[in-house]
């Protein structure tokens, strides 16, 4: 039952009390905090059960229908997110929040309102190659977004090992790494052995031929040797982000 | 370089002071603490790197050198574990090693010397049917191995969501939660849309025809609309308790 | 033999009296009645024998093709139908048949004579995702011209599992359900679970990466743990509404 | 809500009236009724729920985990049904009950004990071959035990469409049809033209080669022609006579 | 229809002429020779309709259920064939039909009782590789039980073009030819490009890893870059050669 | 070796003789007829050999690419034909050849000057459903380039069988029959149940979701439960008509 | 380790003869050359190391980048080459260096300043049908750029095998061989089974229908059943080069 | 044509010369050298041309056939290999040659007589983990028995990337590199981009679940960010060896 046994509580106590006829009591047991917006209902309630607000996934929705969610979202939350946005989306959303912000190389549409560090340590976002930088860019906005301290370890994919080595330090201090990556989808192995905390793999689609759009690299990555590493799907940066920020606000 | 910073510092102090020459010093740079078994070799140091002590991977082995295996490891760490063993197997070790326990239904073989908890918080392992116990077995076994206190909710699935539900308590205090999940693996989904902590989804092999073996539910897992959930490979409860554990003992 | 037996059976009494000749009547045997169009035959025989018209499939079909044989339906049937259209094709139908509608976020044209409600019970059109609304609304279109009280259930996704609850009475009151999913398709084992009558499960090509077009949706639905769902083809909303709309008609 | 409003609205009458605590109210409310037996919970309510008791799925389970299961659920439910059983297993059910049957070619063990007709109509159970009769037979079974009267159409494959024709009159009588088929799965697409009543396809494993263990079936069904047609996973004998005796219940 | 129309038109005369009432007439339409085996319905019809005896697929039938198919068969038609037999299902036949043969090498049984040649020419069974025999000699057995002269070339890989090319007067003089590959399935397309007749190509699963039981050679085969090639079923080697006896046959 | 043996004698007889040297006859040897256009060889061997000129496959080529391997063809051979091309392509090589033409429905461009019939029968070319015709139109202006008789039988998918038998004359008249079916591919499995004489398959790319752009079409085929079956590439309507020529030009 | 034995001795001593502190070499050991464009580390080591210096995959990347990063490998490099690029990267790339050539056919911008040839013989790239031979020319252009000879074998696909034949002796004169194929992907068995030297096979994603997009000739490739080929990604004529290069450098 | 030119100009001489008649030295040219095993054609002159002997492939042969073509090769080559054998296949080959060894890692059976060393350097063959030890010795006995020395570095897998680079420098020395890996295959992007030399990639079936027996190691491989890396079949220890020796050979 997604309603708490405490407000359960409560409502039995008020009719024992007789603030509230039986009927009353079902009918606020059912009246749970939805909006609705026509097109989607919003939960504000998620943000207490998952510690973060609702984040909007851009794609395939029109800047209208974008700008509408986004400002609905914005009435109540702190920090607000769109992912895999465009530069006519961001437009739309520009005009109703002037202080909304786009960032570029992340395609992602942000409203920074709170500065708070939620996370405990750093989250280190690597990548492969410069093509999968996009990816690793959702997954650094989203991070911050949600509180924490970043550090980018870019271009450092597997066949320039010395690349990746010349960084250990950085690796080595952060909490939870992040790795974005494409092709062949080394990257996490490698990262793996070499860090103790948890690394969260996020295979990219970058590539061409065999790599079959990010599904060389999904399957690489699902069959890492190192065994410290969980994947999410092809190109979700903000699902790797959102992982490891969970992780990271663990205490 | 795995080898760290500092010790390389110190090298090259003793070359400074004289108590090492050059090429002592780069023999000795070279000398990382391999041993070789001829067919393995083991690698002490990445407990020290990783935070725990390699694992046995069972299937394929023979009982004489899974039992070799298992009792090198056993000169020097603390717990000792092998998965994926079988009865005939666990035999061979138990005559090198007495102590040594066969947990049958995670088909696991153990060696239990160190009883302290690390994990700050309890690991939930959550599985959907009875098919899947040999997963989620094998999940709460290595969690305690590596120092966690679990908490185990079966036979969960979604087609009767209320039993989840009955026992959403338990999913609540959990600190990091696996759930492994045959057929359509779509538990991840809804128990991560119930929590507010890291899900590690596990997709087993449980199901017949379009299940393929377990791909069904990996790509269910992969595509879980619940955002806080991260995948690790088809039936493998061990990756999923290593990464619960490495995320339990964050502090 | 699609003809059937009571025809056959006059046709020889008609023989037998001399009314026909044998040549005349294996003639007549053969004189189904098709009508040419030449690039597409309709078949008037298919509403009485699967108790429907046939509907159009707009995709790939120029306005004016389109426009052809959805006037040709017109002149005979009650209720008509076209699919996966676009506002282009709707405007050479509208031409036509000045009293065509165009359904907007169902891409449908419909062309609505017949008011009659031919189902026995309510159909519930539930979808998971903003996303699923299109092929949802297909489903809903489909329902409603062939005779059906619809109760649309949208954006009750598994991750919020607390909005699909707070829907039970809807879905409990329905006679047949319809499940619009797509990402990892686990709605329709939930539903399934939830409700004792048939659940027709609709994947959709939401999603991304290993979504594969629908396909981890396809597959998830296949493996449903709850035994009361079939499933028609991706995006098929016109599929799982003509099953619903045949078991709603059943007495 | 699994848990259904009426029962709450009583447990707060009571509640109201005194006769039970706050506190006993939530416990109550906690309470349902699950048994535990150490690895599978069994669910009465469901079969209040779904309309008919859960079925056991024998395959991979010891004939002793078997009949403890089966045992189990006799002592509450009419007719019991395990369906993919070996004889072994059988042994083990008939010790514990003497009246459970052993169907050979349908690889089931039944205890009958509700001899009560539930379905409005009859349900065809069509095959496409010789090598489709387990799967077609397990379909009959479940629709006899759940209470349905079931008509066999065997061997009527595509390739030899005079056969299905010639039994085009028993096909018409049908309130609800399963059809099982291998290879190209074609004969789904064929029936649901003859019929004008839902077609519930069950690809099978029957084939080699490009079958690949029924994929080549189930993606034929998907793409059915015809549009009364819906689709159970692979080998599902099981699966679609409970769809077809869930449409078949309905009045 | 399957019945002819001029069976039907024969039909009506005889009602014209009173000889056959109606009712008669209906029931003669409907009583189509089959014979009921209990769990097989042999269809007599078919040879005259297809121009040769049903085929039976040994594979997963009982001795028992074989010997029985095969002696059926016997009675009516000219020679009898079983592919994909063992030897257990031959001494099975053998103790019905003393004159039935076994080859071993394609693992078919036989009863040899026409010696007619229906073939007008010469059909060439070519195979790539030692591995492949057994495919080869289903389609040698085949056509020759079909009336063919079979001309052999076996071991004529295109790793060693030269063999092939030194054999190229015998594929000159064929009728038409049958390619049998495994691995990367690319001989037909070279034999396609040597003769001016009809190619049937036959991948077979032989091969490891990335021929996946065959499906690599049906890929080559299908995209055969000759234009002369189509394709059967991985390891059908009686398709093969039924498709090219009945092209041999076309006078 | 393409050379016949017949060449090489008379090579050998002019070394004796004197009329050539050794090192001429080597010369000689190699001096195949080829012509060289820069990108593409054109093999007027093949002509002898196939039996038919080389089919130019337009898609991807230039309108001026496309115009000069035409003409370049049209210097030599009867009738000329390139299939999935473009109007712009046409103008370019109506610019050259003023009698070429453009085959709408089936994107071809044919320069007819051989009006011969080769084929001793009539070639029948079945479709599915009207969005397959542009792959049947493409078989019918191959075959009759090729020299043959066609008879069409559009539109009679195997939902609507009834359609198909009525048109079973037809198809018993034709020598082969060239079946192209998209979606779940069933109609060659009908058709070949129907006839006595070669089938060939062309699955098409028609459908949408799991269909897979004709994947689900083409395994369909190749498991096609009749056995006088094989199968071409997907929509390649073109090769479907060229093995059919073949067949019927055998005597 | 990525840095060398001997220059680490070095450190070493000159830590040792007091030219260096601790801090210092510690400090110069991580002083990897590394150069920062922003978002992307050139690597001139690699050239040391890889024998070649790094290539730029043009592929999605806008003008400007391609041509900062193309002018920042010409101030080092010898020759310099970009892949995969358009008209508008080469426009980029020439208004920094004008005597950059863009290779029309091959895709290719190439920077040519070091005529040396490193190559020991001669490579061989062959294809096999007009369309493949943008893939050859990328390798014939990579190949160039790296100092070798090369010769090419163009529309010597094995539907005419002669025409491969008569090019035997060009074949037989390579050192090592580049064969590009798409369809069915079988040239690379053909001539790996006449030369007695390495054979790169690079499938091409020639083709439609069942070749998907390259797959069909990868997998060929992949099976081929001469032992000396070996395979790289689809369409990956750089590749295929970048392999062939190294081993005709081999002295 | 696979007779080379110089023996048909010797042919043509003896021709002029009057010591050969035309008919004879067509004859002549016709006699190929072939052995007639009867199901298997041993080639010799495929020693002359790929530099090699034929290499026997055990897996599926009975021990009495292996024997018997072992033989037949060991009466004229020099070494003789047969790879993927049984203990039992070898007791039949060492009671026909006694000299005859089984290598129990590779499970190949050798026959070394020619202890020449061909290779111009050393073949350094590097593997994952342990259970790619059998396809590495695979590697290595093809390597040996084909005259090269061989370096062996195994249980260097990237997820303990210092184990790999602690051997370094056995690598640098090494002329060509063979990379035996499987689960996610990423050792030989490592260890391309750490050589200068071909890196031939071999993935392995070592893994479960989202592996797919090699698969994943294969499109890792495929797509292997090294430029200097091409690839063989799963589990092809030998071919990669012999691609290797050839390379090995090159002067």
């Amino acid at each position: 039952m997604a309603v708490n046994a405490e407000s359960i509580r409560r409502l039995f106590r008020e009719v024992r009390s007789g603030r509230l006829s039986p009927d009353e009591a079902v009918q606020q047991l059912r009246h749970l905090p939805f909006e609705d917006l026509g097109f989607a209902k919003l939960d504000h309630h998620r943000a207490l059960r998952a510690g973060m607000s609702e984040v909007i996934f851009g794609q395939g929705k029109t800047p209208a229908q974008l700008a509408k969610i986004f400002a609905k979202l914005a009435e109540q939350n702190g920090n607000v997110l769109a992912t895999r946005t465009t530069r006519a989306q961001f437009a739309a959303v520009k005009k109703k929040l002037r202080k909304a912000e786009y960032c570029e190389l992340a395609r992602a549409i942000v409203l920074r309102r709170d500065p708070k560090i939620y996370g405990k340590g750093t989250i280190a976002v690597v990548s492969a190659g410069t093509s999968d930088i996009p990816v690793a860019e959702e997954a650094v906005v989203t991070a911050e977004v949600m509180g924490n301290r970043v550090a980018r370890l870019y271009d450092v994919g597997v066949a320039g090992i010395h690349r990746l080595l010349a960084n250990h330090g950085a690796l080595m201090r952060a909490r939870v790494v992040i790795v974005c990556a494409g092709m062949e989808g080394a990257l996490p192995s490698v990262v793996g052995g070499l860090v103790g905390v948890p690394v969260i793999a996020v295979p990219t689609s970058v590539g061409y031929g065999a790599s079959f759009q990010g599904v060389a690299a999904l399957l690489g990555m699902m069959n890492a040797c190192a065994s410290n590493v969980s994947v999410v799907n092809i190109d979700n940066g903000f699902g790797g982000a959102y992982v490891a920020s969970l992780i990271n606000r663990l205490s």
